[in-house]
């Protein structure tokens, strides 16, 4: 018998074709930092990757066509879609952050989800962090007006120039996070490069700032601040959502705790553990994630109903992750949770 | 019948008494960082912690016999000592970093590995990378003089100044390096606080810098520099170890690895994917972590002859993480692996 | 400073107090097997453990004032009660079966659920399998008359003597199941020795049937025949529960599935894979477990809403079990979901 | 840009070629149960399978030539080869198992370990348990003359029909244990399919008995009265291989150990805890699993020295489950030691 005429069993294919995305980054033509208009820190999202790669992810950040092709082969139902980094955070001036971020809004409104394929994308706002107001505005109007989903930041804001940065748990940023209590939607929080002033300890490797790990440590410290700072005491039905599993907090948060228990009190102005703000204050994705333990030592951390898969296209490819998480070793209920049921309650779908 | 009466079963103890601990602190009397002689870029080694955890800490960073009594009440059999943070490496003048360094470890073998306690101590030693040619000879010296069975280093060097520092991958360092090769010896890359300039993504919060979480940013940063250089291609059989379950590597070194496809290939020079300079130049501890899912996610990126249960004593307790680690949900033959057998492999005990 | 005179900080106590127990045996006064009235296969529930625990055991069969405390203690705040095995399953004579089970309902009732302690007390009922109408009947009236919040089975039932054994899987027990989905409560498959008859693997080592091991091998071959047969195709809506996370099942049932697709399918009735209904049809308990790597396999295999903390009191202990759920490593959320948030949701409560 | 034009990046195949095998059943032309001489208890190996794999089983249970080439497929350096259950054991005749045991043991080292593919293959040998004297002198031949390295056992041995059955605990079983002792070499406990008598708790679904649940259990139940015999507190240096992640046992150990503290000791003749022997006396191999989760529970119960890769050829495929272990996410040296250099060390390759 021939290798060929062997017998075979095929189990049935495990792809599912109901998952949500929602770290899936697109670039408008209102705002597109690839070309610098208006200026911000960066001339282009990706500065040290190679150029097949780059021209690829420049081409699909605007191809709505390719996008809902990939969304159909990888079994994806809807996506989240969203201005890719540095976005509005890093236009130097606040007042064009307001003007442009209304338009950016406005442009992801007519073409995604009021447009020929509306069935199949919802959207994250983008807001003027610069003008605290302005984004409580904003974003009010976001997600009253154009039925968006949530607000996504990229990060801190630039003030005025490069270097001078405005982190959410600043005392100007408390209008905003009261306005997203209000609102009920939750506050994306994305990873951006961090400035040219904090690349010290990668100097000689400034790319790594860039890398997945700068901005796992970026946007985890970040994430950090906001706990600290104690915002989820004065508003404690805030949801935070992270990326990447979490940005590497899963798997320090235990000794962090572990530890702040021996620092001066009035150094940490926050009433509870880290943990405990990390299980009700924060919602995680799995975006640009494809590793099993990272995946199970999230879990571990938050629960079920407080991870949810995503892609971080086009950075990424739906099917490449997709694939992993169809085929993960997981029960289907959790899966169904984690791949869309979690996204379709905590969004409002 | 009383719930005293009740009849119980007790399954014997877990506690085991051969356990090696390798990242624990010392101070000296010819340096002690918290009296600032000779001048460091801190005066105390723990700037933020509450008084009577400080003064405590103070007070067993010298403490002979209160360690060993620790260690007895812990099981643990052999402690390998070393220099607290900031260290050598926080002197600013070279030449007085090539003296203190060689000073130090002279009263180091005198009260530790020769000392009335001389079974339940090995050490290892300083050097004075400020200078890498002086820090070749003095690493020699620790090893075949004085029986050193490795050289912890804390991280970046001042060179002049707080806030210019030299990391570990910077070409002047390779005769260093080369020595350690032809020493066989490991080298134990200790976390230190980033410098000044470096706390930007903490304002407001600057102990962030001196908490598990800064030291694990910092110390990964600089691990990850050392596998994108090259070092590890031209020394194939270096062996650096890393203690806080890995810093936060394990975590995030799959997608790193997925990531750097993309990014432009002139930029790191390394031949190999992290993950394999991981998996054959890097050991790791436990020291700090008393996380069950961090030390499984870890144990599974390296594999038990790779992996070293520490404590960090005095910042950490001998006794309670040593518990921690006796009973831990584990079959013995790991357990030995990790808690003793490794360490007496790698460091030649 | 002495050891005394150190400062600590004690994280706050992890202990819950909100925690239901639902694998927890009691007996009766009209049905008490200790005392053999009325005849059943075995005259002692443990013929193997020793005189010390199987005396205490049996005090707190019937010691509600004890049962009580000891919940208090382990910060339990609800039981579900059900007959211990062999129950009313054990029983050779079907008239004798209906009138007892009968009996044991209304002294629950009585004692548990509407006596001196009630807001602490749910019950499973007992039914009378060796006929399986009567058994309909029964449950029917347990659950709209008594309350009971589901009906609990002891493995197969004795027709007429020791080694004639009925499972629930044949087929004069289909008006019992369609009963059963119409009161839409789950059914508890519980353990209990397997028949003289069936005690061949274990010559010599008897006692082995009345272990954990063998309860479990009885327990999975039982409910592994109710998935092979069907019974979840015609019943979809069906829920069973299983004790000791799964009896095995979730380590082997990937497995299983893989094999059986190379079985002849006239020889496996059911239309799906084990996997699905093990999915949709089971709830696991952790009943007599405190393994961790237990835990998270079978957790992983059903998904948080699936799987329940339960203790198997008197046999084991409320607290030794609520302690190590109370301090096992993972979020609040999946704790209190298994702990009580799933038994309020699937029982009704 | 078309889907195909867009720029990939193949990381490296993971696929490794070095793989050891070690449950791989053959069959003899001296002994061959499919067609029924000498008499055994069942005369096929596989009753209960469909047509067409069980046409493909049977020819490659001979077919050496498709043997090595699906080895070199799957990146399998050499196969470890062992007749197939239910081998020497289910003959009913002690003397014709003696005598047929030295014919297969020289067929297989003349087709297999000394024929054209002689550095592919190795050899467990088979003995007639039914004269346990016999058996020891066999083992000694095997390993002394024809260099096997272990023996294999298809649990339990017929004597003189199929109900009457051996299993390896018993008491004239003594000679050949001290035998295998002293040839330090291990014996692979191998599943087979209940005798008819013990069919019962799988009355209607038989084929359960033959499925690898039944062997699981059967297998399983063999092991623990190994253990709990004594056999290894009088020979502390034996080793017993399991396959199938060990049977199930490293599920529900704890418990077991956790339960028989309450058992009268007199019933319990063996001086350890089970997981004791567990770790010191067994080694186990993943022979027909594909299942993550279930690897890495069993990792945990033994360490990664004791845990060994292989198929079940031809029952399992080389190729389906070299690749689920070559892509299994797990740091490549404990892959290696798992993959083949533990199979070197323990049988000597």
């Amino acid at each position: 018998m021939s290798d060929q005429q062997r017998p075979t069993f095929h189990l049935p294919s495990r792809r599912t074709g109901q998952k949500i995305a929602l770290e899936e980054a697109i670039s408008t033509h209102v705002f597109n930092p690839a070309i610098s208009l208006p200026p911000v820190q960066r001339t282009a999202e990706l500065p040290y990757v190679n150029t097949s790669y780059g021209a690829d992810v420049k081409d699909r950040l605007t191809n709505i066509e390719a996008r809902v092709a990939a969304m159909d082969k990888a079994g994806v139902a809807l996506t989240v879609v969203s201005l890719t980094m540095p976005g509005i955070e890093g236009i130097f001036d606040p007042a064009v952050a307001v003007e442009t971020a209304r338009k950016v809004n406005d442009e992801i409104h007519e073409l995604y989800t009021t447009g020929p394929h509306a069935s199949r994308f919802r959207a994250f706002g983008c807001v003027p962090m610069q003008d605290p107001e302005a984004a409580a505005l904003e974003a009010t109007r976001c997600v009253l007006e154009l039925g968006c989903v949530g607000i996504l930041v990229n990060g801190f804001s630039n003030i005025g120039d490069a270097d001078t940065v405005q982190y959410l748990d600043e005392p100007q940023c408390e209008p905003f996070w009261a306005k997203m209590e209000e609102l009920k939607v939750p506050l994306y929080l994305h990873p951006r490069i961090p400035p040219p002033g904090q690349l010290g300890p990668y100097k000689g490797y400034e790319f790594l700032g860039g890398s997945p790990w700068g901005f796992g440590v970026e946007t985890a410290n970040h994430a950090i601040r906001l706990m600290i700072s104690g915002l989820f005491d004065r508003h404690p039905n805030l949801t935070v959502i992270l990326g990447h599993c979490g940005e590497g907090i899963p798997f320090s948060l235990d000794r962090i705790d572990h530890r702040l228990r021996h620092f001066q009190s009035q150094l940490v102005p926050c009433k509870l553990r880290l943990q405990e703000y990390w299980e009700r204050n924060f919602v995680i994705t799995t975006a640009g994630v494809k590793s099993d333990a990272t995946f199970f030592d999230t879990l571990r951390t938050c629960g079920e109903d407080r991870l949810l898969w995503s892609v971080d296209y086009p950075y990424e490819d739906y099917d490449e992750l997709g694939e992993w998480f169809d085929n993960l070793e997981l029960n289907e209920n959790s899966r169904a949770k984690i791949g869309w049921q979690n996204a379709r309650r905590i969004l409002n779908l």
